[in-house]
């Protein structure tokens, strides 16, 4: 089933070949077949340059690239993307050797970690539309966002085999922190040891701000942080980053 | 030109998605749609996987993706996102303001950042082959590798807008240090501050610890390092990296 997308583009752009002759291309041919592949061609680059931490403060998708990121999320690679990222992060904690003081620390970030919002990006032409705070949040707080499989599947796997799990958002605590823990808790997310939301002292402050500083106090707490998992670089920058990072997937929103 | 692959691995697939029938497929034909999407779509995980620092230590590229990886490096996708990548670094180094001390500095690696090897890694299968330091130094002797254009086009952009570059290699220096120079030389690489390879004393350290020494030496005399660009993630890890450092393309090998 979500190979069929793929399948359509490819073949769309087989017979746009086709009819093109084989040979120099014309004006009034270009349209179709090689203007295509140079599309797709960018948006390939540009995910690159995003997800290799290249391109950053970007605030919407490339137009010209909603539709290959429809495909690419929904068409089954983003999915395979992720997981690919997971089996290293498996392998990596099944190695790691724990002590039994409880201090073996794990951090996951919630947004498209945890808590998918791709319904929600689906809306906002995944992520073509600029970020818009109010929409959001009443997303948010509506506490529907799905568990992201894989990392659902992680995260059991990390509690049961004796990590300390701390769940790091920059998620709003007055106004969300109901919600995200209900929503959390619905989707079979049990057993972390804290969840730590944005307080009022870091409103305003920046992801790598706001999370360098609780890492910071979870080192000061005695815990040692193995891996740190997130879907954006500002998850995995600045300070007491853990022994070892992950980036997740996300060609949708950036945040700082 | 360069579209010509991608526009046969387009048709290719089309034909046998068509040949299946659009149905439920057989497993005769599987072996001709299904599967090649599939391994392609594998390959395409990998290399985010590579690319995103998430896949680390391996030691060859996964053999079903050697002709992906043909395709990717030969088939203009490699350049386009590495133009891409060069395109952001420009935009940054524009941005800074310097100083007229001659301490503002740039860091480039040279292995397929500054030169390439492109040609030795087509006889090396894109990097299925194991890495084989004989033949490598007997390809980096003769010195005839060439300029990384967009590479080429950046370190000359850099020395005449005033930037004082380093050139930074883990190649050794008393083997390769005369080939080396002189190959940078004949390719254009010339205004550069100083070149800097790994001397005895470093010998068998990996990348990372070498050149975090090195930058952390060079920050000693003095020098602000305002960008450091690599196609390897030792490149841009440990001490002293930089104000913002740049991952150039490179899934056909890896170096700790």
């Amino acid at each position: 089933m979500r190979m069929v997308w793929e399948v359509l583009v490819l073949m769309f752009l087989a017979i746009c070949t086709k009819a093109s002759g084989g040979g120099r291309l014309k004006a009034s041919s270009r349209g179709c077949s090689e203007a295509a592949v140079d599309g797709m061609s960018y948006c390939l680059s540009w995910r690159f340059g995003v997800e290799s931490n290249n391109v950053r403060w970007w605030r919407t998708v490339p137009p010209q690239c909603m539709h290959y990121l429809e495909n690419y999320m929904l068409g089954g690679q983003y999915e395979k993307d992720l997981d690919l990222v997971i089996e290293e992060v498996s392998t990596y904690a099944a190695g790691i050797v724990l002590s039994d003081d409880g201090m073996d620390a794990w951090i996951l970030d919630i947004d498209d970690t945890c808590l998918s919002n791709l319904i929600y990006y689906r809306d906002k032409r995944f992520g073509c539309d600029p970020y818009d705070p109010i929409a959001f949040k009443k997303w948010a707080l509506k506490g529907g966002c799905s568990a992201v499989p894989a990392v659902l599947e992680l995260f059991k796997k990390l509690v049961s085999s004796g990590f300390t799990v701390f769940l790091l958002t920059g998620r709003d605590e007055a106004t969300l922190g109901e919600a995200t823990m209900d929503n959390l808790h619905k989707q079979g997310y049990l057993g972390y040891k804290r969840l730590i939301m944005r307080s009022e002292a870091y409103k305003g402050q920046s992801a790598v701000v706001f999370k360098s500083e609780i890492r910071k106090e979870l080192e000061g707490e005695g815990y040692r942080i193995w891996g740190n998992v997130g879907d954006q670089w500002s998850d995995l920058s600045g300070d007491c980053l853990g022994t070892r990072t992950f980036k997740l997937p996300n060609p949708m929103y950036f945040v700082p």
